[in-house]
């Protein structure tokens, strides 16, 4: 059978009434009407790409036909009583970000990507740490821009700065005396595991050893607690779960007590105290506006300041436990037939042990998520061979997930 | 006379019929019906936030509702055979840019701000510098960003990296055998001052210093030959000449003979080789590419990639023939007032000396400006004194010159 074929009706595929009874009662179903998602399509990859909101597509058109094509210049400054003007756009969203991440609004920096935040973080951490603590501890397997950033960082340093990559389950052994830093994944991107935040803060703290925590696969995805957990640094994506559009501005975090200690490695006019006096020295910002290095690109910045709004009436402990229940019912639904459909999944079942994804390796994992996706169901493929479905509680249903787990049986079915 | 009417038909303000012959016979007049400008208004600021083309409005409005609202991740890598994919998009800029600034396309690098890219050149720079060449030469008056990266990455490497703020025409005396490299920016923001970068590089050549250009002023203003001047590195800005929009992604420029041994010191996954191998060690891709770090901005990047094409049918000399005629022209109106009206030209009237801007100090600057700006005669206040007028070719006709010296003088004269 053609795998065009087999899922062609599958957004419409007929749902049980108990899958419909979850849509009926879930407290979050409203906010799906708040995104575009196009027709025909079941779309689990916003871990990758969040899904457009219906206000991004409103403030982009205005903020490039009016703000720019209008006010020009003026709007850097225009609207600063109501809070409306460029020039604070990094700490609006700051502030909107805060909230999600379990931070305050001063403690979060706005701009760049999530790799240049991360050099801005590592920089921060190894410049406060103790001068014979010059190792930069991580997961062998974190995500490679993690890796890369680290490498390129401490080489740039020399002076026997040193990253020693460890495997994941290793890295609480390793928290040793020459150890500066700890920079780890909260959530694995292949397989959704979700580290606990706050127990290896904990030792990390307990060890000497600063943590960097990368969210990219948290934050918006759940409520994350930075600040009860006593993180010191972290970083995280804008175009994932918070939906702010490809290649979204990236965000830092950086403990209060930090502030003043830490070096600014990447110290642009718009971390100064007052960028416009056009001083010849470096002043810092107060707070984590330091952070913020040139100027904000204010399209995409506008784009991810309105994807936040999506999360303003929305009470991230449901948002948690609606993710849950998604990818509860999807391995459900998958595990009957997993085993003879080759399927083996490698996402926890310990809901505190799973972010918001659901991944299983195949054999044919790339040909089978290519065929899935020429049919309308968007997962994503990770090397070597794993398929990876990310569910994000604002705009699935649970009818979703009930037809994407059908649709991964069929497709299966189909190829066997 | 209150200030608001001393301008208020300024738009309207009758022409003399040798001023328009000059419009007429314009080749670059056809340009400007490419571009957006407010009614009642004369925008003499390209030089600090570029002007809004209906082409970028077309792109914005597609890339968000099109391409990713519709076609969501498949973006990343769709019409990749038609150069339309976003992995590419970096690719495509930086070829638009590089006809710009005297470039091949593999030695431009498109993304991230002005800050960060500096950072990058900056590292790159002093990488490749001899060991015992420590000192980074910059002019103490460069624009304030520049000097604030430079002191950022001082300190960062310590080990005796040293940032040496002289004089700017003192800079040529200053480069000694402990100096590893020099960072200049070709036009001042302030006085339009043009360096010549071909004799400036050459000379540092034969002193064994490399050449680091800022053309946040130059790029689009007027044609640049790096690669003619046997210039080591760049910097340039998307949101001033090239039109980008606010805060649009600033551009490096690495000559070839450096890509193999320049340290990418910002080494993310976007610069590597296979970025989606997802492999654990980072290899740079070939070319400039390296140093793009994380994944691009796409919204803006999408917006700075449709502004360049109002540049595809534009000879750079008829628009550097037609910025020398707009800013002599304004000159020419002022210079029988302005020493009655207190204004003091810090522009070289010498045209090779010029950029695209003009410059006057007076004493009531600040307030001066403000008056204009609300009168709808946009230009700029630079502290501590300074009147800026900034002139873009691609949009402004010679009846705007007349028009906005023609208003100076009536404001000055309102005041007197």
């Amino acid at each position: 059978m053609p795998t065009q074929t087999v899922l062609a009706d599958l957004t419409t595929l007929p749902v049980p009434a108990d899958v419909l009874a979850l849509d009926a009662r879930d407290p979050l179903a409203h906010k799906r009407d708040e995104f575009l998602l196009p027709d025909g399509v079941i779309y689990l990859d916003g871990n990758s790409l969040g899904a457009l909101s219906r206000r991004v597509v409103q403030r982009v058109r205005h903020v490039t036909e009016e703000e720019w094509g209008r006010a020009l210049i003026g709007s850097w400054t225009l609207g600063a009583q109501e809070g409306r003007d460029w020039m604070a756009l990094p700490d609006r969203v700051a502030a909107k970000i805060a909230r999600l991440i379990g931070a305050q609004p001063d403690e979060v920096a706005v701009g760049d990507s999530t790799s240049v935040n991360t050099f801005k973080v590592l920089a921060a951490a190894l410049g406060v740490a103790a001068p014979e603590r010059r190792v930069l501890l991580t997961d062998a397997d974190n995500f490679p821009t993690d890796l890369y950033v680290a490498q390129g960082l401490t080489a740039l340093l020399g002076g026997g700065y040193e990253l020693r990559r460890v495997p994941a389950d290793e890295v609480a052994a390793h928290l040793r005396p020459d150890v500066a830093a700890v920079l780890l994944t909260q959530v694995d991107y292949r397989t959704g595991r979700c580290l606990d935040l706050a127990a290896i803060s904990a030792q990390a703290r307990a060890a000497g050893v600063l943590t960097i925590w990368d969210l990219a696969h948290s934050a918006g995805a759940f409520p994350v607690d930075l600040n009860g957990a006593g993180a010191d640094f972290a970083v995280g994506c804008g175009y994932k779960y918070l939906n702010g559009g490809p290649g979204a501005p990236a965000f830092l975090f950086a403990a209060r007590r930090w502030h003043a200690a830490a070096p600014v490695a990447l110290s642009g006019w718009m971390g100064h105290a007052d960028p416009f006096e056009m001083a010849r020295d470096y002043v810092p910002a107060p707070g984590a506006r330091r952070f913020v290095t040139g100027t904000p690109m204010v399209l995409s910045l506008s784009a991810l300041d309105a994807a936040l709004d999506a999360f303003a009436d929305v009470d991230l402990h449901a948002l948690r436990v609606k993710s849950l229940a998604l990818t509860d019912m999807f391995m459900a639904l998958l595990d009957p037939v997993a085993e003879r459909l080759a399927l083996t999944l490698v996402t926890p079942r310990e809901p505190a042990q799973r972010g918001s994804q659901v991944s299983y390796r195949h054999p044919q994992a790339r040909e089978v998520m290519a065929d899935l996706i020429a049919a309308g169901l968007v997962g994503d493929f990770r090397t070597p061979d794993i398929l990876r479905f990310g569910f994000t509680p604002l705009y699935h249903s649970f009818a979703d997930v009930y037809r994407a787990a059908r649709g991964v049986q069929a497709m299966l079915e189909a190829r066997a």
